[in-house]
Order: structure tokens, then C-alpha cells, then sequence
């Protein structure tokens, strides 16, 4: 198999499986028992908070862990119910959708633009957030491109554990101190009452692994250099040696992630590409898994392109770090095919 | 170590390690996308989602995936913001302090009663919803007692799998069809857009494994006899051999869950006895781990017994299927020696 779907989620690295096979024999109390398999329990939560926080240069305290992105980014837009409530076009679900349920007229308003888009790739120019507040989703940036709370001048950052290499169920919440904050799941004493439930120790546990192999080998530099080198190539190959093809994803340096390349095909349908490339064990995705069941185009195409037709004919090739040359060189064995064949059976001209 | 905190949370059942495990190297997809491995990961998923349904007689539809009881109860409650919301004395902090920020004056109102309380494990009899609204946080009545969301006439019931052997993560939530619903987590289509968030599969996997055990077991009928009994010689032989002490839990048959004991010393602080057992190896604990770094006594036991010094002055012990009369006997060689102790230098007279 070809997994080209990392933007979706990624496989567990095995620094993580092996943190977290680990923690399941020794840390699973609960962690806010005041037993010492509790102690132990929280010790390594509060480890993954201050790396986290080191990476990303803010203060631990300033962390909260959550379930994942999307409750992360609820949390957020939720806080600012009956506010104006601005965000970009590009958003993930879990930011529009809650900006529309929770948009209102007070003051002041909440900027909730994402640093780098899932669909596409496209690194965008954050907002003036004047006398509001900022809020980013980083879930795709961070790892991949160096992140920075405080030159972003964000009030608020979304974070999530299985884009990087990590378990799912596991997100993290930036909070700057003093911003306004109203909790999501309200419960015990739990993230200083900021999040109730019970701390998903073994989780973070993975996460923290995931965090140590970001910093450690300092990922964004291997995006940067070896991922981008394989994603331009493919990008390259296409566009010669498919017709019909189209890039999505602007290639250049600053602009767009280096793992993301989303592509169409005129005259031929996004989700059969999918399924014929599955049936050669190649895995990519069209837009975003959320939205899956929705026949609708994906609002982050339609905003780009404003084609109905682009958006329906598009795929997302989103690579990892194991991905190689080889890869590519089979992608393009079978897809120039399989294109040629919806082409040929569409009953749009080219 | 000899653990009696399986109320707070429990250890990893073997079967549930194996099946994620397993999990970890085959289905780490997203179950939201269209492409084999993500169809693979779904299937799991909706697996467990049947076989939760199948245990408390309800349909798989009816079933919502979340990361925990806190979630879910806080889902519930907020679907009734604005209504009355009527809870009993005993409820866990997710739904007190859920009820107390949600509360309004309109209708239908709200009743969210436990079936089972968590510190001092007594069955509550479920209130006449007239024609409102009844819901029940069941995380820790699960497999330790028959659950029939029927006859208990629920419209709305709370799971978590880390209550039943499973990881920590993951819990679900009933809801009955055409019941009043607003997600707390609003996000993609996933779970019919009931909660959004990528679905937290070998998690779920997990969970499944639990559910399995349950459902292969009867565990209820094991912690009928055989934990039911272990319990009871425990607060028999406290009873005999440590003077000023006192239960909480209602031992008769119907009262009480079978593995949960709940015990009041005169003249010893709760968190004191704790931490001594802890330096013997023994892991009990005082009331909720939820409500852990608060000094205020249990709201639980104030409402039972209204004296603020045997609420001071508990512990839980919480019984799971690996305990044995071993672990009993171990018990009583330490506790009544540390209750002596802190007697003798506690200044409140015996």
C-alpha cells in the first residue's frame, strides 16, 4: 500500500506505539488521584504540556489538552457566542459550521483564520485582528513548518496528535493567558476547570512521543527539503504527463504546505480517481475526510477556483515522511491510465 | 500493588490491549474516508456501535461515539440550556456543574439522575419524567449490573469505556430517536453530524474489545458473587476490627453497586489514610478524582449524611474482577494500624 493520505491522519509512529505500549502497563490510573500511579499519571501529562509549550513558544499553563482539534476549535468559536465572529473561506468544518451556529453582533470579534488549509495546502496571511481576537487552527502546520505563537500574535491555537504521527482522540488547545474562556465540557477539576473529563493519559503519552520526534529531528526542515522535492516532482509529472491536468496547490516556496498536492482532472470525477487508485493500493483522498457523504463541492475548491467542475475533479496527495521516490514512480504507472479511461467514458469535451 | 480505584479508572483489560494492538497496524485510517482502509476502520466502528446498542437493548443509530462521559453528559445537558433541569444530589461534577451553567425556566424540562452513583456506589431510583426528559449518566453501572435503556424508560444515558476495561478517550452516548439533540462538538458528518471530530477508531476498537468481554462474561453476575462477596467481607471485618468506623454504602442487595465500599473513620482525614495505604502499595481513594485539589468535602457524601467530618474522614475502595481475597487480607494487616495512628494524634475525641 501507498498511503498518500496523511493529511487525513497519519500512521502511528513507532516511537509512539512504543510510548504507548509502555504507558498502558504502567500509567493508567487516573490522573487526578492522589495515589502515586496517579502522581505518575499526571507527571507525564504535565511533560507533554511543557513541550508542547516549548515548541510552539508559549507557556504551559497556557495548554489545555482536549480530544482533538475539532473540540479545540468549538471550545474557541463557542467562547465567543453573540460575537461577531470573522473567519476565512479555506476553514476546516468544525471552525465554519461553529461560526455559523454561534455568530452573532457583540464586540469584540473573533478572527478565526487556519495558518495552513487541509484541502489544499495554501499558507495564508493571517488577519489584522485590530481590537479583537486571534484564534488559528494549526493543526496542518505544526511539523511542518515552523510555529510560533507569538510572532503569529495568536490569542488562541488549535492542535492535534494523529496529524503528526500521533494517536487520534488526543488535541491540544493554546490559550493565551488573560483571553476570554468559556469551557466546552464543563466538569471536575480538571485543566485548572478549564476541561472536564478524565486526563487521556496513555494519549498524551503518544502525543508527547510524537511532540519528542518533531523537535528532536526538527521535521519541518525534512518537509521542507526531501517532502517538498517529492511532492514538486509528482507535481511535475502530472502536469506533463497527464492532459487535462491542473494544480490546485500553488507549488511556491512560502506558499503552500510542502507535503499537500491536490490536483484536477478535467472531465473526470474526483472520487472515481480515488477508487481506482484504492484498487492499485493507492491511497489518497478528495478534500477533506469530514465532508465525506456530502456530494456537495468542497467549499475550500469552490472559494479558490469558484468551478464546480474543478472542485468535483480533484484529488489530495498528502505525503509523510516515509513516503520516497518510488512511491511517486508507481502513482505514475497507474494514474496517467486511469485518467485516460474517465476521460475517454466522460461526456464532458476536452 | 494491590489497586482498589476501578471506579476512578481501570487497567487495560488484556483482550482490549490485544484487539488495539492489532488495531494499530491495520486501521489506522480515518473511518471517514472513502478508501479501503478507511471502509475497514468504519466497519469496526459501526461493530461496536451494534454491539453497545445490542448490550442495553437500544438501536445502533441511537448510539453517539464522544471522548468520554464528561462529554456526553455535557452534550445532554446543553441540549437543554435555557430548560429546567432537574438532577439528584449524587450526580458527578459533568452534570452538576453542566446543570447549574445550563439551567433556565422554559420546557420540557430535563431530569438527569444516575443510575449509580460513583463514590459511594448507591442505585438510585430513577425519577417519573412526567413529560419531560430523562437522562442517566451509566458509566459505572455498565456491566456491573443489568442495563436496559427500556425499562429504565431513558430518553438520553452516558457511557465510557475506561470504566469497563477499555481506554480512556472514549465514551458514547444514547439518545433516543426524535429526542431534542443540539452537538456540543459541531464539526464534519460524522456520526450524522451529531458530533464532529475524526472518529477515534482503535479507541473505539478498544471499547469494542470491553463491550465483548462484558458481553461474553456476564460480568454482572461475576460481581454479584464473587466481587459482591469480597466486598462485603471487607466492610465486615473493617467494621469488627477498626473502632470509630462507619459505611457510607449501603451493603443490602438493590442498594448499592456490588464492588464499591465506601468508609468513614472517625477522627482519621480521608486524604491521610489514602496516602498511607498508598506508601503500603494500596490504591483507594477519597470520593471523586474529578474533584481532586478541592479542600471542600464531597457534595456526594454532604448530601448523604450532612456531617462534614465523615465526609473528611472517607475512602473508596473500588473493586474490579481482578481483585481477590488476598488483597483483602493485605488490607486489614495495614488499615487498622494506620486508622489507630491517626486517631492517636488526632485531636477530635473518639
Amino acid at each position: 500500500m501507498i498511503y498518500l493520505d496523511h493529511a487525513a491522519t497519519t500512521p502511528l509512529l513507532p516511537e509512539v506505539l512504543s510510548a504507548m505500549h509502555q504507558a498502558e502497563k504502567h500509567f493508567f490510573a487516573n490522573a487526578s488521584a492522589l495515589h502515586t500511579p496517579g502522581h505518575i499519571a499526571k507527571n507525564q501529562i504535565e511533560e507533554c504540556r511543557a513541550l508542547l509549550a516549548k515548541l510552539i513558544n508559549a507557556e504551559p499553563e497556557e495548554i489545555i489538552f482536549t480530544s482533538g482539534a475539532s473540540e479545540s476549535n468549538n471550545t474557541v468559536i463557542r467562547t465567543f457566542e453573540g460575537h461577531q465572529i470573522e473567519t476565512s473561506d479555506l476553514e476546516h468544518h468544525s471552525v465554519f459550521e461553529a461560526a455559523n451556529a454561534y455568530r452573532g453582533k457583540a464586540s469584540p470579534r473573533l478572527y478565526s483564520y487556519m495558518l495552513v488549509n487541509n484541502e489544499i495546502g495554501e499558507i495564508l496571511d493571517l488577519p489584522d485582528k485590530k481590537d479583537g481576537y486571534l484564534h488559528s487552527d494549526l493543526t496542518q502546520a505544526l511539523g511542518k513548518i515552523p510555529v510560533d505563537i507569538k510572532k503569529l500574535n495568536l490569542d488562541y491555537a488549535t492542535f492535534s496528535a494523529h496529524k503528526i504521527g500521533g494517536p487520534i482522540g488526543v488535541g491540544a488547545l493554546y490559550v493565551k493567558k488573560n483571553a476570554p474562556f468559556k469551557p466546552l465540557i464543563i466538569g471536575g477539576n480538571q485543566e485548572g476547570k478549564r476541561r472536564g473529563g478524565t486526563y487521556n493519559t496513555i494519549g498524551i503519552i503518544g502525543f508527547k512521543a510524537a511532540l519528542e520526534y518533531i523537535d528532536k529531528h526538527k521535521t519541518w526542515q525534512i518537509y521542507d527539503k526531501k517532502i517538498r522535492n517529492l511532492r514538486d516532482i509528482l507535481a511535475k509529472r502530472i502536469l506533463q504527463e497527464i492532459s487535462g491536468s491542473s494544480l490546485n496547490t500553488n507549488l511556491k516556496k512560502g506558499k503552500s504546505l510542502p507535503n499537500i498536492l491536490n490536483v484536477s482532472f478535467k472531465a473526470a470525477e474526483g472520487e472515481s480517481i480515488q477508487l481506482y487508485l484504492d484498487a492499485e493500493g493507492i491511497i489518497v483522498s478528495t478534500g477533506s475526510a469530514c465532508a465525506s457523504g456530502d456530494i456537495t463541492p468542497s467549499h475550500v475548491l469552490m472559494a479558490k477556483t469558484g468551478d464546480a467542475e474543478i472542485a468535483h475533479s480533484s484529488i489530495r496527495f498528502s505525503f509523510g515522511l516515509d513516503n520516497n521516490i518510488e512511491d511517486i514512480d508507481k502513482v505514475m504507472t497507474v494514474l496517467p491510465k486511469i485518467i485516460d479511461r474517465l476521460q475517454k467514458i466522460s461526456t464532458i469535451n476536452l
